[in-house]
């Protein structure tokens, strides 16, 4: 067990390997060079141009102003400056909200923080069990941090109340906090939805598991249906195609395409001497050809076959969907239709709001209802497997992966391998690579599992693998590191556990892991936000692509990767924090105060990120908070039980019953919340749709709603398909010219308040 | 433990007690008194007449007929003659559904026992165990019962895969008859909604939590809201009245002109002498006055102050609740408003079906959203409290209760007290009598809990109040009987427990307790439901009122009370057969048989009772059904973790994998089921709401939807006013009349055909 000085010693390294984060940080962004990797925001709204494009060669690549060096921490002010309003129509409301969630963890912790040092502290450090432990049992080893904690109090002491007492604060503050902060949330969400310009998702609702019929083609059935279901209000429809593997050729094309550009470039520099590839796979094996020839060859061929398979999925009646995007004349009968049931089959004609054209998942339209069940059961156990067994394969490739197997199956090593720096990294560092190269994989197996499960929508499956994220970090991460050992041993111990036994066990060695936590908190909060904000990843990639694959300035803004919030990880790891703050505040408060920090860092950062950097691939409106909200009222609960499980090995079993109801009324605060709250997440009301429609009929009677619609939901390799012989990345450009003109019209909307004008529309239409 | 003779011998006394049942009833059936209380349905459908009113005196009352004693089990043919579509269209779809669970049972279980008697039974016979026990474990009393159950098979023995083959073999037949049965049942729920007449409730929606509003009454403020909101469909609305003390007037009304008419027949039978009662409670005590004059009075002042309360409410604005009953232009429109949200705050502008009229509970629809949270909490603590600590009040009460206490309280009961039988009578059995009494007032408990929790529809009362019951009978009877002891002490032992010893602790007490739930199963299920086809207290008591109530036919006809099916009490308890069945259909065989018997007799009887007697209160389209099958899947669940731990005894650890998937499947299945199927029973889907909307359009365009809908929803005390000075009775009177022409219209219309002709809505009209 650390004492008080191992942990300051820890805090001052991570706190100025932070520092050297933000100088570094501070220095590399004033380079024009690292411009469009530090504000790359800003050029996709169109605001900011190449500084490179002025100036003198050297300043063009280096800034020789050494007074904005001194400045090094300017940026923290300026990201706090620009107001919330603003910050909405400049970032979107999910950003705004995202780093709400910092502010929410200071708006809990700070008071907690503060009435923990003022109450229990004290009470604590005067508890005098240390002495008496110090004496009786020399194995267990005790360290000065523990004064401080619920272990100095004796067993069965009075001072335990204060505990409880403080318990019942800090709930009724923590809970206080979510309500208010939810009713906020509300607030801001139904305020950027009243005032949100039209979307095409507004008069959408997609319909799936259309039923097929011998007479009719898909598109004549869902038309039939929904003039004969909802004569009033139908307008149009969108049928999907089946284009998996047109985007797949899509894709293998701009990898060739990028192939190609790369082998120019380098021609160009070096117009002696053509360059050759090879043939086989990465140009690692196969005929030498000459390499500008070959893929131009290939790509024709490639845009052949694409121009093929094009025109065999827009014939092809198999190669339609049963699903479709169905349009109506007003939002009043989209929400009518996504909110009601169509058929007393309710596996047939589901139909559900759309999701805005950029967050649809095409891939996934296509599921048939009970394969969607198989598919569920089948991830349900795999997470299961996952989150309890992770370590069981890993495990498995660490044995493997030990110096005998290796000179094994590669005898020719032996020689290197029997070095001796090489057979230490080998022994000391080899598994633990493969751990991290495994945790490093996690995001991308659980967003793969969302997958398929069959979700239609990538907020959808955001939300989904951050759920699974939790599940995994709680288990792995928090109770992992309270009881050694890895999760299927727990579960196994468990099992043969009453469950009474689980909380006491878990319980009794919280205040031992304090320490570690501790330092957890410094290493993977502090240091990994500071590195959050040096984007060293992005920055060497950016690096990369200007080298090799830029030629124009077009191809710069597409070698920029302005990178998104990553809900699915980020979130779930936030969630972390709160559970661990929760838990120590009435066992360890010296914990606290760094949860304090992490939380006021990261609010600094995560707000100069989303102004600065960050550009959110969709925009939903906030609807994650319930799903933040009830993740940091399950921490609340099991920091409850935790504390019941711990106060029953002190001996303070009579006391048990003054908690029972804490846990109790937590869920039941949970429950009002969620009746009062969340439908204004899930449903969109009659009230508002009429409110926004009969407004728009006021102010735009000629409105040709037909016409907007009419294209909204085609799959992106149809979209600009005339272009593709043009520019070869058409597909994606498409996109970002699109949110560039979703973001202008946002931003303008605020600007001029609600009133809508055409000429966004116009832009918006021209975007689609 | 009883031994297969004692098994027999208790079996002649059910049976033999069953049959003296079925002889009693068979007689009394007979005897043209008492026609009113065998087949009061056919009597509230018009189609029966009064048997007292032709013939001679003698035959008035008895029947002489000996011919027809000696057939005395004819109604059991009798019974099944109905064909279904006969028996929907007589007793109505819930009716007819309810019967269809003891067929399911029927249909599960036989096969299942065939299948146990063919395989299990010798498999476990041959086991010889239970030689070695008897040597080994003297201290163990075996019955030779044992010989045919699981006990039998030696721990670790190779056979006891034939056991989990079967369990395998029969959760798959269970839930392959469960989806049928699923299927069937909604077929026939849409099929009866298809073909269903007109309903007020079709056409409407229940509006709870309006929002005040200082400028608009209630009244306006739900016209101006829907006029907006839905402006093509809404047709005129409702308000509620807050009529509980105009309601309680009603009750004491009735009650008072009951003893009227009591004391009239009195003084009509001896005209020499006035009645006379006194002016106390209950005419218990007070001054003696004459008692015609007495009560005249009291109903004449009862009248005015009634009149007054009348008035009160009808003309103060604040007896208006911010409820009401919001009818639409057609069923389309209802539809659309019932299953979306109106405003962004979820608390107010709550809308869903409207229940029928007769279904509406009129108490509750005055309760806010937040009240309602508190007491869904409230009443969840009390279900707990009743659930686990059922028996400490009544041990409490049971200790006050005995001798000691009794003679301190009422020393003048000294003597009385000491006489011998007295004393062993009141030691003997005042606990049990105590018990009996909580018992019985158990259904009261559980509704009035339900009440409290704030439904606004009889239905929904009756479905709360069924799941409680579930509950209170799996905790106290199954695994009360199980495993000794108050279900508190259970509860405290199972904390202490691991959650792996649970299922073992059951599981090796099951095999043991088979012979008490045989005996359970004969006395409470076999006994107990020829008990039900005798209806000795509905007897008593309409030949009670007969004597002294009765003055007119139409008296007659109110003193007749044909009850209902008692969902809330009797299909919780069909569950715990379907949980007996399926849980020993593995361990013990040999209970099987009863279960089927008990199916058998069941059905027999119910469909008996339905047809003679039964009168629903209100009509649901069978929506209990999605309960009905959950709580099977329930019961199916609990047998596999129970047999889970039950092999885990028997040294058979290494079988756990193979059953594991076995509680995984089901619980998938029964997600599959509830996605297929529970929608059609929850929700009305737009599609057939078009239908019949434009089936009605054709058929009827003269339709005044308006005067139909106009007083379709008016609190009862409301309806037909102005014959209350005619008739006291009108109230329940007026229901009644409601039902038969309800009743009558379902009938003719399935004779006809799903044509409907506008003479029956005319009736349908001047009865509402």
């Amino acid at each position: 067990m650390a004492s008080l000085s191992d942990i300051l010693v820890s805090a001052a390294i991570n706190s100025s390997s932070a520092l050297l984060f933000l100088v570094a940080f501070a220095i590399l962004r004033l380079q024009p060079i690292n411009d469009r990797v530090y504000f790359p925001k800003w050029y996709l709204k169109g605001i900011r141009d190449s500084p490179t494009s002025s100036g003198t060669a050297v300043k063009k690549y280096v800034n020789v102003d050494v007074k904005m060096y001194l400045k090094f921490l300017n940026w923290m002010p300026a990201a706090l400056r620009m107001p919330e309003p603003e910050l909405i129509a400049h970032a979107g409301l999910d950003s705004a909200v995202y780093i709400r969630i910092y502010l929410l963890g200071l708006k809990i912790f700070c008071p907690i923080t503060f009435l923990a040092f003022a109450v229990l502290v004290p009470v604590n450090y005067t508890g005098e069990n240390f002495e008496q432990m110090k004496e009786t049992m020399k194995d267990l080893t005790y360290s000065n941090i523990d004064k401080l904690s619920i272990s100095n109090v004796p067993s069965g002491s009075k001072r335990l109340f204060a505990h409880i007492v403080m318990a019942y604060a800090f709930t009724f503050w923590t809970c206080y906090a979510l309500y208010n902060e939810y009713m906020i949330v509300t607030k801001m969400r139904l305020h950027f939805l009243a005032a949100e310009r039209r979307r095409p998702d507004q008069f959408t609702v997609l319909v799936r598991n259309i039923p097929p019929d011998d007479d009719e083609s898909v598109s004549e059935h869902v038309e039939h249906f929904f003039c004969v279901n909802h004569p009033d209000h139908y307008l149009l429809h969108q049928v999907v195609y089946n284009a998996n593997a047109l985007g797949a050729m899509v894709v293998t094309k701009k990898s060739l395409q990028n192939w190609l550009t790369y082998y120019t470039n380098k021609f160009e520099r070096n117009p002696n001497k053509r360059p050759t590839t090879k043939t086989g796979f990465w140009g690692l094996w196969g005929k030498n050809v000459d390499a500008i020839d070959f893929y131009t060859e290939q790509i024709e061929t490639l845009t052949k076959k694409e121009e093929a398979e094009r025109e065999r999925v827009l014939n092809d009646p198999k190669a339609i969907v049963p699903a479709a995007f169905v349009s109506f004349k007003s939002r009043w009968g989209a929400a009518v239709c996504a909110q009601t049931q169509q058929s007393h089959n309710p596996t047939i004609w589901l139909t559900d709001w759309a999701p805005e054209p950029r967050d649809v998942y095409w891939d996934n339209l296509a599921i048939p209802f009970v394969e969607l069940n198989f598919r569920r059961l089948l991830m349900a156990v795999a997470l299961f497997g996952l989150t309890f067994c992770f370590m069981i394969p890993i495990a498995f490739v660490q044995t493997l992966a030990n110096i005998e197997s290796i000179q094994k199956v590669f005898p020719a090593l032996k020689p290197v391998i029997e070095m001796g720096s090489v057979k230490s990294f080998i022994q000391g560092y080899l598994p633990g690579i493969i751990l991290k190269i495994f945790l490093i994989l996690l995001p991308t197996i659980i967003m793969t599992m969302s997958k398929i499960e069959g979700y239609t929508a990538l907020s959808a499956l955001e939300t989904r693998s951050a759920g699974k994220y939790h599940l995994f970090l709680f288990v792995n991460v928090f109770l992992g590191s309270i009881i050694t050992g890895t999760a299927f041993q727990q579960l196994k111990e468990f099992m043969n556990q009453s469950p009474a036994e689980i909380p006491k066990t878990v319980g009794v060695s919280i205040p031992m892991k304090a320490t570690f936590f501790i330092t957890y908190v410094m290493v993977d909060g502090w240091s990994g936000i500071a590195a959050e904000i040096l984007r060293l990843v992005p920055l060497i990639i950016f690096h990369l692509k200007n080298a090799f694959l830029v030629k124009t300035e077009k191809d710069r803004e597409q070698a920029m990767d302005a990178g998104s919030l990553g809900w699915a990880i980020s979130e779930p790891r936030i969630q972390l924090y709160f559970l661990l703050g929760l838990v120590y505040s009435t066992v360890t408060p010296l914990l606290l105060p760094f949860i304090v920090v992490f939380f006021a860092f990261s609010y600094l950062v995560f707000r100069h990120q989303i102004i600065n950097v960050y550009d959110q691939k969709y925009e939903s409106g906030a609807t994650f908070w319930p799903d933040v909200h009830r993740r940091i009222i399950i921490g609340l609960m099991i920091s409850h039980i935790l504390f019941l499980g711990l106060l029953n090995t002190k001996k303070a079993s009579n006391a048990t019953p003054f908690l029972i109801p804490l846990p109790i009324l937590t869920f039941w605060f949970f429950r009002v919340c969620k009746g009062r709250f969340e439908s204004a997440f899930r449903r969109f009301p009659l009230v508002d749709a009429m409110r926004k429609d009969t407004l728009e009929r006021a102010t735009e009677p000629q409105l040709n709603l037909k016409l907007y619609l009419q294209d909204a939901y085609v799959h992106p390799v149809f979209k600009g398909a005339c272009e593709f012989e043009r520019r070869p990345m058409v597909e994606e450009e498409e996109e970002e010219n699109q949110l560039v003109a979703t973001r202008r019209g946002l931003h303008r909307d605020h600007v001029q308040g609600t009133q809508e004008d055409t000429s966004q529309d116009r832009i918006g239409i021209s975007a689609v």
